[in-house]
């Protein structure tokens, strides 16, 4: 039982969330008053590509007491969560669902609700995650072509392109950013290829590692799906699955011949919830994540009414993932990604330099508090490792985790070159 | 905002856990040390049936700071809890499936798993669960018969004999505890009259109202797959499916004609992180919802280590659910289950005096701050509402929680009737 070892707690008094003095999407009133407030435990500085740090206020929000959720307070929460979901997209028309499950069950909703068993789908290969989306449609019956990128590389829109020419497909499935590479696609420039190419192919993007730390403009660039999870970009301990969908794609999705082939993720028992829980009325197809929808509720705030607004969060990413790459680089690492125009912004993966291993740097950052992720594409696996840059370690400053992140790049390495010098 | 409006801190120093002198069931070592203890926030009394009133601790559990899901400090908690989760079944050969959802995936899993398509299975119905389960084992292609109860009865073990009689049948499944009616139905004599009448079929148990309110002697009764939620009697917010196969069940996954008919809920892809998670290393398949599984942890460490054993445990549900129904029959309030034999004990469901509606008393009785739950099953939905007592309400009398519902039944109806009068 180490989790109970040595907490306690720390009291401050603060506000909350600071207030804002302007902004667009500040629809809701900001919360701004001073409060005893809960802290979260010392703990080590988490910096993986999701779960990412969460605030004391988030945490706070998951110890909220049992709630029924037919309760017209959380359906009030979970109506408000439906709402900001769509603001961070900058969507006016998208229908989000949110439900109880990791970002893995977006892939299901999908393949079971839009593709019927025998249709086509072009999945964008940049890496490890778009093989097992191609694994999940294929397992609800889809018919599955892929583009495939080099390692660290975007797909070459000429070969989409192509490929969108060359045959009928029902969705194209595009990884925005992958966690194995650290790989950022353009969805904009693909979702505008295939209006060009194939116009009623749909768009489906897998956000997991980008939504709310890459700038995504759901209606304006006619994304037709974008699914996520709570733990990356959104702030939010994991477990729910987040995705929205285009009234063109629930439009597919309601005229399918075939009935849906999942249960649990199918929009047929989802789609009258959301509609329902958006009126601030509860309703019941399978027990949400109560608490876990408190604290997306609380992060969403701070997301969209917090200390700053949206397009400086996203400006911060920018920043913040800048600076990384180029002292990573200058220390010696080198990025996976084969160029900054396919650089994610939430997330970098280096490669170590000549003569070392990641065994040599990871565990070397884990000693000095700082928890980085393991290779995870196998063709690359032996040779690099990964950082997250997203949420509040990115946006709260005063923080200083990235100063940390970049000091303890810079002292592991020394300290292996040492050791095999 | 509401969430956050009240929100404060109570500090009291005491033990989290109290040490028990003997147990069968005490592998781990007992947690007892002073601490400064984290208080929830003053709420109404939650007594649906489920979720439930949460303890202290497991609520601060969910607000752990947020952790690699691949590092061993979690995976150790994750392998506890697999552990944890057979004990409170007493067994020592089921599979536990630990997965990010709501109750609902198990039945997805049981569906998806081990009935293939075209295979035939038998829903012994006693109410609205089992009327999903049969439309979710009918999504992944199941033909699906039932043996139907009368709304308040459980079905007759002769019919079952019957039914199993006169055709081969993949899975029977039971639901141990009816949530929209209370009604309990003995899943051991079910179980016996399977392994008597047609050994081969499997007996799946949906244990959502019953797992850790009522005894399940997993092994010894024959059972094959039980599945339940984390936000019942097993006392940690809701968002964890919990599932547990017999080797019997794996064997059959393991030996299934065609591919598993899920990709989120693919015991392919779990069971190895399953086995992994039990060895104390990490696994990788899906996030598994970090600060839940600290959550279940905890509240699996109370359940096991704390102040009564387990068989006491049951005990108490079995003394509060009869004193509930008593005290309720005696005021005029009448049970849903047709006999004593069988209703639940770990929720109560009553029809209201004649000439009275259940929104006479259930308004009634959240203003006095205790929340119950509506009807749920549609023949009667209009006549009756639900009482939850499972978990800490019961177990830890020093709150009083079952004293307040009970006199909240008493005046409400008192107040109902002066105003019909």
């Amino acid at each position: 039982m180490p989790s109970f070892r040595s907490w306690h707690f720390n009291f401050s008094s603060r506000s909350l969330i600071s207030p804002r003095p302007t902004s667009l999407h500040n629809l809701r009133p900001v919360i701004h008053r001073n409060m005893t407030k809960f802290t979260q435990e010392p703990h080590k500085l988490l910096v993986i590509p999701g779960p990412i740090e969460v605030t004391d206020e988030v945490l706070y929000a998951n110890a909220h007491p049992s709630m029924s959720h037919m309760s017209p307070d959380f359906a009030k929460v979970f109506g408000d969560c439906i709402r900001m979901t769509r603001e961070v997209l900058y969507s006016k028309e998208g229908q989000p669902f949110l439900i109880s499950g990791s970002g893995t069950l977006g892939w299901d909703q999908v393949s079971a609700n839009l593709v019927e068993p025998g249709e086509s789908a072009l999945v964008l290969n940049s890496g490890y995650f778009s093989d097992a989306f191609a694994d999940c449609l294929q397992v609800y019956g889809a018919k599955v072509d892929q583009v495939k990128a080099p390692v660290g590389g975007a797909v070459d829109l000429g070969d989409v392109e192509a490929a969108l020419k060359a045959k009928k497909y029902k969705i194209v499935t595009v990884t925005h950013v992958d966690t194995s590479t650290a790989v950022l696609t353009s969805i904009k420039d693909v979702a505008a290829v295939v209006k060009r190419v194939s116009p009623e192919t749909l768009v489906v993007v897998d956000g997991v590692c980008s939504v709310a730390s890459e700038e995504i403009k759901f209606d304006d660039w006619g994304i037709d799906v974008i699914l996520t999870a709570s733990q990356k970009g959104l702030g939010t301990p994991p477990g729910l699955s987040v995705l929205v969908a285009s009234p063109r794609a629930i439009k597919t999705f309601e005229t399918r011949s075939v009935p849906v082939t999942s249960y649990y993720g199918s929009w047929k028992k989802w789609l009258p919830i959301m509609q329902t829980y958006e009126k601030n009325t509860a309703g019941y197809f399978a027990t949400p994540p109560v608490n876990l929808v408190y604290a997306y509720h609380a992060s969403l705030n701070q997301i969209l009414h917090g200390s700053v607004s949206l397009e400086e969060r996203f400006a911060r990413h920018r920043e913040v993932s800048q600076r990384v790459k180029v002292e990573a680089e200058k220390l010696g690492y080198r990025g996976v990604p084969l160029g900054a125009d396919v650089a994610a912004n939430g997330m970098t993966a280096l490669y170590v330099p000549e003569g070392l291993k990641p065994t040599d740097i990871v565990p070397r950052l884990l000693k000095k508090g700082i928890v980085v992720a393991g290779g995870l594409h196998p063709a690359i696996k032996e040779k690099y490792f990964r950082v997250g840059h997203m949420g509040v370690s990115v946006v709260d400053q005063s923080r200083g985790d990235i100063d940390k992140v970049i000091a303890g790049l810079k002292e592991s390495l020394d300290e292996a070159k040492a050791e095999k010098a």
